[in-house]
């Protein structure tokens, strides 16, 4: 049996009629190498954007369930409309909503999570040697039979578990950046393009403001074994390829740079009796806010009060505070809306205690005052002024010598396996 | 059980954001009053000509399927937008697309029949307490389970077949327009809104120029006995009810004026042998291509050649003249891409034979040449010059002292029972 591909374009990719027909063509070559493809699309440029703007115009709380069937339509038109280009192309297409490719979700709107992928109307399609194109983003909710979908960037998650489902073992990602840098290059100018990175590492950096690929998906990917290829739509060069971390031959002790922006709440003079921390993230946890970083100084004497610190997205920040105030938990609740946050991310880190000192002192090096820490075994993630971001950025990137002119090269022959540098 | 009742808005009744808020409280106010509430939307203004936009920016001609499938999604947005206005207004709705709702058709993409509504979701929501809108001009295939589309003006038949499906007996059929009229006020300001119509009327109407509703939704109605209340969704005014002519207690002779505008092929020198009009029709019959009027001159003697001349709609002339080259049936084909169609429609008209020659000597007597004729037993039109059509429309409006001053008032109370003049 042929080859199957899985190839997803994300919105810029399907912006402007030349855009669609140039992912047309992408489908089209791969299908005439002999493979049978899939192509997963996102909404066309603002269209998500715009079909938002139109339910606030209409409610100030739209019903999740309306806001699902409504946004649902912008994959479907790209879809359709891929499949005309293809179709003039001479290549058989069809195009399937979400619902008739059988993404199955459970029923939580406008954040569904995929239950199981049937895909039978998929593989009828590449039996009948057709090309596939399936509306990313949405599902079908299999208790209420309702459009659902998967939230921001779904689209992602869409494509790896298609992947999944026909075991194909590669997924293309095709967006307007060239794969994934050693840092944000609008910082960082001289960032190299990673030519490969392990799951692990996608997914601290995904969860840490590498906005390449949604956290979920990489997840999704990393439980399957599907290789994933992040590359631009705009040019063919070899992007980024994110894989097991066996398949990588490469252990770079720091990898990347990233950064966000998030939003802190302070408890202070928290009450020292058992279960209140449980109570405050219990709360935020019912409201749906995700808490990020949390830090507690612990009370020195037995009459001291305690501080709790954490972050969260910022535009959570409002409903934090809506569910905390009546907790009454604390002497009071304090607020910054916009905190900034570098963290570093590396398989290698394992293997070398050293790396957070030196993160550390190189921020203490340049006036960059560290106001909360978290690590895991292959990031270190540092809470500090927002201001200060783009030069915490810089000069990780310069101490751990990250940047394109380093040994490290990409390997010309496409294989992706750049040499062992380190 | 409550009395159920279906109710369609038209792409200009959900425009704007204020035009699906007020169309959200018509429904609701039927609601209130305790119906059982269906109510089918179009796309908003001009959402479908922008999206069969975007497919001729990607192809010229594009894929039947998958126009289908980027058409449908804009009477998807309309019901999204509209339940959350219902929300908002306190009660529960619930959209549902054309598959959802179980409008089964067949498979001819852009111009499906419906041939089955099966409609267990939207009994499912009318019992669970809500209201249930339905995304028009939609289905799904029967065979393929591909998402059709049933042409320009399928609301209208979605709105009437589920009304058929449901046992209402009443759909409204809610436009910019306050009803139907003698004739298009835009030519005749003097026109008078119908109160009421048979459906035979009705369908020689559509047939024949007045756009308020689809042709097959008129049938449909016909052969299900739904009453159709034509009205306007910006006022409270009763507009037009159609409904079965043994309801109806006036026998207007002559109720309406209509016109429109047709291309005409003559094929001159037609060779006089068996068959040749056969090979004719067929052949535009199979290229879709609907024929309106036809006539033929009879060959004086057996050695003179025939004419046979026929309108097509103006779109169509370019597929009925290269089906019927390759023919070779006659000497020539010549062509008027516009001329004008004038028609007089009413029931009463069986029952005064006067009429006809009332319609040709008014037009005579003003000048305007009638250069084809053809008639039913309700209706009589006459093919004319394009430019005449206006004055003919005024003239024919007078001498059947059709307007808004005749005697005939429309009934105060609404009950939309005029009393009978004629």
């Amino acid at each position: 049996m042929a080859e199957t591909i899985v190839m997803k374009f994300g919105g810029t990719s399907v912006a402007a009629p030349e855009d669609i027909k140039r992912a047309a063509r992408r489908i089209v070559d791969a299908r005439e190498l002999g493979k049978q493809v899939v192509a997963v699309l996102s909404a066309r440029g603002k269209t998500t954007d715009d079909l938002v703007a139109q339910a606030f115009e209409i409610s100030e709380r739209p019903l999740a369930r309306e806001m699902d069937m409504l946004l649902s339509t912008g994959e479907r038109i790209s879809c359709a409309l891929c499949a005309m280009a293809i179709h003039d192309m001479g290549h058989n297409a069809i195009s399937l909503t979400g619902s008739q490719a059988g993404i199955v979700t459970d029923s939580s709107h406008t954040r569904a999570r995929i239950i199981e992928v049937r895909g039978d109307r998929i593989r009828e399609g590449l039996g009948a040697d057709r090309i596939v194109l399936v509306a990313g983003f949405q599902g079908v909710s299999g208790d209420s039979r309702d459009v659902t979908t998967l939230g921001r960037g779904g689209s992602d998650t869409t494509a790896i578990a298609i992947a999944a489902a026909l075991g194909a073992d590669l997924c293309e990602i095709y967006t307007d950046v060239a794969g994934v840098f050693s840092a944000d290059p609008r910082i960082v100018p001289g960032a190299r393009k990673l030519p490969h990175l392990s799951f692990d590492e996608m997914l601290e950096m995904s969860s840490s403001g590498a906005g390449v690929l949604q956290l979920r998906a990489v997840e999704y990917a990393r439980n399957h074994a599907i290789r994933i290829h992040c590359r631009s739509s705009f040019d063919d060069h070899p992007g980024t390829l994110v894989l097991a971390e066996d398949e990588t031959m490469e252990r770079p002790m720091v990898t990347a740079v990233t950064h966000a922006y998030e939003a802190r709440v302070t408890l202070t003079g928290l009450r020292d009796e058992p279960g209140v921390a449980g109570r405050v993230f219990g709360a935020l946890a019912d409201a749906n806010v995700n808490v990020d970083m949390i830090i507690q100084n612990e009370p020195v004497s037995v009459d001291q009060k305690a501080d709790l610190s954490f972050t969260v997205a910022s535009e959570d920040l409002g409903a934090a505070t809506d569910v905390l105030a009546p907790l009454e938990v604390g002497e009071a609740i304090e607020t910054d809306p916009r905190v900034g946050k570098v963290s570093i991310v590396g398989a290698g880190m394992r293997s070398h205690p050293g790396v957070a000192a030196r993160v550390f002192s190189t921020l203490g090096e340049n006036q960059i005052n560290i106001e909360m820490i978290s690590t895991s075994p292959i990031k270190i993630s540092c809470v500090i002024a927002a201001g200060q971001v783009p030069d915490a950025v810089r000069v990780i990137h310069e101490a751990f010598d990250l940047g394109a002119e380093a040994v490290r090269e990409e390997d010309p022959s496409g294989e992706h396996r750049p040499r062992v540098t380190s």
